[in-house]
Formats: structure tokens, C-alpha cells, sequence
């Protein structure tokens, strides 16, 4: 019984959730404006609870189970990233139980956070072996398996926080958000052309990962036949999902970035922004680039920073050459004159 | 002629500088705040214009001479720091030339930036070639020199941070700011005196860069003769000054930190606040730390962020090893309760 979610879901969305998530500010930076030769207006769903915007979906679904009289005593998952804290901080707001499966290779420290929150973490070999249990586990009386994407409620949850960022900001020609299995990119789809119809909408995902654009290109589902290696590990999923990808086909452009640039682009937004910002939404700035570089100037951008949860290990990797040497300047220029509020995220 | 500030001047530097300068906000991690057993409270001058709280007491610096018909033809600062970029910016925002004189030793981001902002950038072999420079450049008609942290007006900005943040938050009961010439810790120490006379201020520097602990301890200014190496490069100042020193003698307490600390907490901060934070003011961590482990839990604490500007070779550095297998916890407790505002920061 596949849902899509509309617009209609999302407004329902942030009534229920509106209370118990932030309400993140949107930052910009000066330089990379006169850089872009455009305004970039960026959601900071890094400084979301749980550090990214899953906590939207997760929160979204348990919201609508206890409206409707259906809140279970278990709830259990898949995830060894954001999705796994942010079903166990949502369980812990409704006094639900919840376990989370994953292989053994999860970060130690997505590992404490999870078990911070009050969740059962099972640790299995291989991810496969992690997801036939959680399958399994699903079917015991008052249990519920919460998806990570493919869900109408979990959608329209993650596209609260393109709801929220276009309400603060006002017109915007194009909202970039990164694709991992589609839920924020299709949540953002949906919320930008309610409001903002004129708005392009835009996708990225790491080239090492390019299930997404593989679909977009062949017209079906394709899913990745190896665990992909890549930076942006909050993309790496190996397929978008049945609810998500008919959505996903709406899209105005879609772009697969390699290694090196979601290297530089992390680099450079924790440079300018100052924000713990996670490679799977700095790699998004590499469509920004390639939109700027073909659109007139003086326009404005969202992009949908989606988390701020980085191991040592990909900390390591990012910063061991330097990036910042090489500026992204495309138009440095002080013609084109924005109407910034120097305090946007005061 | 050194004036010592007071907490008037300070007022008064808030009153000219606030609609040119951030009102930078309030952040928490509840997780620290459970492990520490204390709320601990961070001004995230990071956020601030330039990246660093020293725009402050550029901008009240020049203010206060415009203020005064007073306003110089041209500029000069020494600096291979966050001084620089904030003279540089200062200048540019009253229309007045500025001349950064330098190392040759300054990171290239940092060059890059001030020069961003308009000032020509004048590099020397050595740091005491650049200063010599500066002081036969200053003599020149129509020239000012803006001083690092040892003058009244500097201070006085620096402590409008604190005034700030102490106006938002209300009661603490400890404020913690980071040592390198003086000028935001006695700044700091005025603001809480006057604000919250019960509050204790204390400091904290590298322990590679002791020269105020050393000083303090000694009754009178103490330079060090070697220059220091330390991750905490905004704090690596040779010396304080005649006007900090003796603010700096009221501290209650003052911390010197080894260079583990300071990675250690460098990357905690930046994982748990999502931040990009200066080694130089997540040092102030391990002060914060050795104060929550001797006091009664309960209590609130503010730590003064000074900055997020930090070069790729010193963030290769702090990621090289991983700290966040070994989490902060002193009291990882439940019982205490604290009236958190979820979204202090929105």
C-alpha cells in the first residue's frame, strides 16, 4: 500500500511536528554571494536536534500513529546513519521502545549517539544480515518498522524543513537538496512547487553513488549493484524508492559529483559558513556552481543543508589536502547588489 | 597615555557598533550538558561578521573616532590574524584606507581574507620586521594605528559579547573566555562584574603559550622569550598588555591547557555544537571542565566563542587521531534539571 505523499501532507506535517523540532535558521555567507554571483541562502539542518533533518520524518511518523490511536510498544529500524538516531530520539519523545539494527562497521560515535537517545543497538556482519533481522522483528505484535525514505509520512516530514526555509525567506529561484534515497529531495520537490512554482528544483548525489541519476536517465529503478565508497556517506544508499522516484522525475536538473568536489565544497563550507557541515550536503554546492555559471545574475538559491554528523575517520579524509587555496570564485564582483539582512541568523 | 576601561565604556561601545556588528546567538548541546552535570552555554562569536569577536573592537575603535571628528585618511594594524581581517573590515565599513602589515608566515586564507575586505597586505620575512614596519608607517600624517587588545576602546568592544550574552541568558554562575593578549577576557571580566557581580570569570591559554598564567602568578607581566607553537594560534600572543594585566589580576581562576586538550575538545565541540570553532576558544573547554568536575551540578555556564577561522593545516591536525571514541562524560545523569529553550539558537 504505497502513498504518495502531496502537499497537503506537509502543512499536516509541521502542525504535528512544528513543537518538538527547530525551527533552524538560514545562513548565507557575503563572500560566496559575491563569489556565486548570486544569493545562497542555506537551511541549517545541521543545527537541527539529532543533528540532521531526519528527526522531520521520524518524528512525522510516530506523530501521525498517536493521532490516529495506533502508537505501538516497539518501534524498530534500519540505519547505521541519522535515520538510526533519529528514530531513537523520536521513540524516546513518545515513550516508545525502540531497537535499530545495523552492521558492525557503524561509526562508533552514531553507535553512542544512538544508545544516548535510550535505544537497543543489534549489531549484525554484513547490512544485509541487519535487514532481514529488522524484516523479521517487524512482524511481532505491536511492533512497527519505521522506513528510512520510501514513506508517505516520512516524506512529507523531511519536507517540512523546505516548508519552513521558503515561508522565511520569500521568492527563491532554485532549491538544491542532496538524494540519497529521495525522501528530503522529494519532500523539497513538493514543498517548493506548492509555494513556489516558478522555483527550479535540484538534485545531487556522489558520482561514486549515481543510482538516482541512473533511474532519472533509464525511466525505472535502478539500483546500485556494490556497496558504493563515498565521502557523502548520508548518499550512498543503493536505490530510491517507489514512492520516492515517480517525485524525484519532476526534477528541473539533477547532477553526480565525484569525490573531489564534495571534498572542496566541505572544505569551503565550514570555511564560510562556520557551520560542522556533513559532505552529503556540501556536495550539493557543485550543482549550485553549475547552475550559477549558466543563470543570470542576482538570483537566490535555497539549499537544504541536511546534517552535521561527520566520523574522525571522514574528517580526516576531507581536510588532509587543502582545498582553500583555490577559492570558488566564478563572479567576483560587487555590481550586483543583494538585499541581505546581515543578521539572518540572529 | 593607557586608559583602563570600564564597564561604561563598554555601554557605550555596544551603543555605537550593534547595528554594525552580529548579535551573535546563544547555542547548547544537551548531551554536554547531561555528561558536564552543568548547562554550559556558548556565545557563538564564530557566527560573528569576519568570523571572530575582533570585529568588535575594530568597528568601536574607528566609531568612537568618528564620534570624535577624529577619523583618520589611512590605517595601519600588525597582525597575521583575526585582528587583521577585522581592521580590514572595519576600515572598508567607515571608508578608510588600510595597510595589514605581516609575516610572510600569515596562512593563505587569512591573507586572502583580509585582502577580500579592501586592505593591501604588506608581508615581512619576520613578525618583528612587520612590527617595525608598522610603528614607522604610523608615524606618517593622517595615520592611526589600531592596536591588537592593549587600548580602552579595543577591550571595551571585546567586551560587548559578553555584554550581550549576559543580557540574553540572565543568571550563571561562571563565564569562560580564552587568554591570548587580554582584550576579550578583561573585556569579559568587566561586562560579568558589573552585569553579575556573583559570577566567577575565568581564564584559560595554551600551556605552550603560558605567559599570562606565568604573569599572573608573578604579580607582574611576564613575555615569553621563544615564539609558541600551539594549535590555539589566537592565543599564541607573546605577552598581555599594561591595560589587560591588571583586569586580568581579578580573574577567579585561570587554566593553562596542553595541546591534546585542545584537539580533543576541538573536536567534541565542533561534533556536539555543529560548529566551526578555533581551537583558540574550545580550549576553554578543559577549563570548563575542571570547574563542572569541583562544583555542585546545576549550575550555568557561559563560554565565550571566540572564532571559526582556522587554516587547513591546523584542521588536518586536530582530525588526525580520533577523539570522539572517548566521549566527555564527568556526570551522565538525568536527575539534574535544566530549563532548556530547545531552540535558543533560532
Amino acid at each position: 500500500m504505497s502513498t504518495s505523499p502531496n502537499f497537503d501532507d506537509i502543512k499536516l506535517a509541521h502542525e504535528r511536528i512544528k513543537n518538538d523540532v527547530k525551527h533552524t535558521p538560514i545562513m548565507e555567507s557575503s563572500l560566496l554571494n559575491k563569489w556565486m554571483g548570486n544569493r545562497i541562502l542555506f537551511k541549517t539542518e545541521c543545527l537541527q536536534t539529532i543533528g540532521a533533518f531526519k528527526i522531520r520524518g521520524a518524528m512525522n511518523f510516530l506523530a501521525r500513529l498517536k493521532e490516529e490511536g495506533r502508537l505501538p510498544n516497539h518501534i524498530v529500524a534500519n540505519s547505521s546513519g541519522n535515520h538510526a538516531q533519529a528514530v531513537a530520539h523520536a521513540a524516546a519523545h513518545f515513550g516508545v521502545k525502540a531497537t535499530i539494527f545495523a552492521s558492525e562497521a557503524i561509526s562508533p560515535i552514531k553507535a553512542a549517539a544512538t544508545q544516548s537517545y535510550g535505544a537497543e543497538l543489534k549489531l549484525f556482519p554484513t547490512r544485509p544480515e541487519a535487514d532481514e533481522a529488522v524484516l523479521n522483528a517487524s512482524k511481532a505484535p505491536g511492533t512497527v518498522w519505521i522506513p528510512p525514505f520510501n514513506h508517505q509520512d516520512i516524506i512529507a516530514g523531511q519536507g517540512t524543513a523546505a516548508l519552513e526555509a521558503l515561508n522565511d525567506i520569500g521568492h527563491v529561484d532554485a532549491v538544491f537538496a542532496p538524494c540519497g534515497g529521495g525522501g528530503l529531495l522529494s519532500g523539497t520537490l513538493l514543498a517548493t512547487r506548492a509555494l513556489q512554482p516558478n522555483a527550479m528544483v535540484i538534485g545531487a548525489e556522489p558520482a561514486e553513488a549515481n543510482d538516482a541519476s541512473m533511474s532519472l536517465q533509464a525511466g525505472e529503478i535502478v539500483a546500485l549493484d556494490h556497496i558504493p565508497q563515498t565521502l557523502a556517506d548520508g548518499a550512498a544508499t543503493p536505490s530510491v524508492g517507489d514512492i520516492t522516484f515517480p517525485i524525484l522525475q519532476e526534477l528541473d536538473d539533477f547532477y553526480e559529483v565525484d569525490e573531489l568536489q564534495i571534498a572542496y565544497w566541505t572544505q569551503w563550507l565550514h570555511h564560510l559558513l562556520k557551520l560542522h557541515i556533513e559532505p552529503t550536503c556540501a556536495m550539493t554546492m557543485a550543482a549550485v556552481a553549475a547552475w550559477a555559471a549558466n543563470s543570470p545574475p542576482g538570483q537566490t538559491a535555497l539549499v537544504i543543508l541536511s546534517g552535521g554528523n561527520i566520523s574522525q575517520a571522514t574528517m580526516a579524509n576531507i581536510w588532509e589536502r587543502d582545498f582553500l587555496l583555490q577559492p570558488p570564485i566564478l563572479n567576483f564582483t560587487d555590481d550586483v547588489e543583494f538585499n541581505e539582512d546581515e543578521n539572518a541568523e540572529a
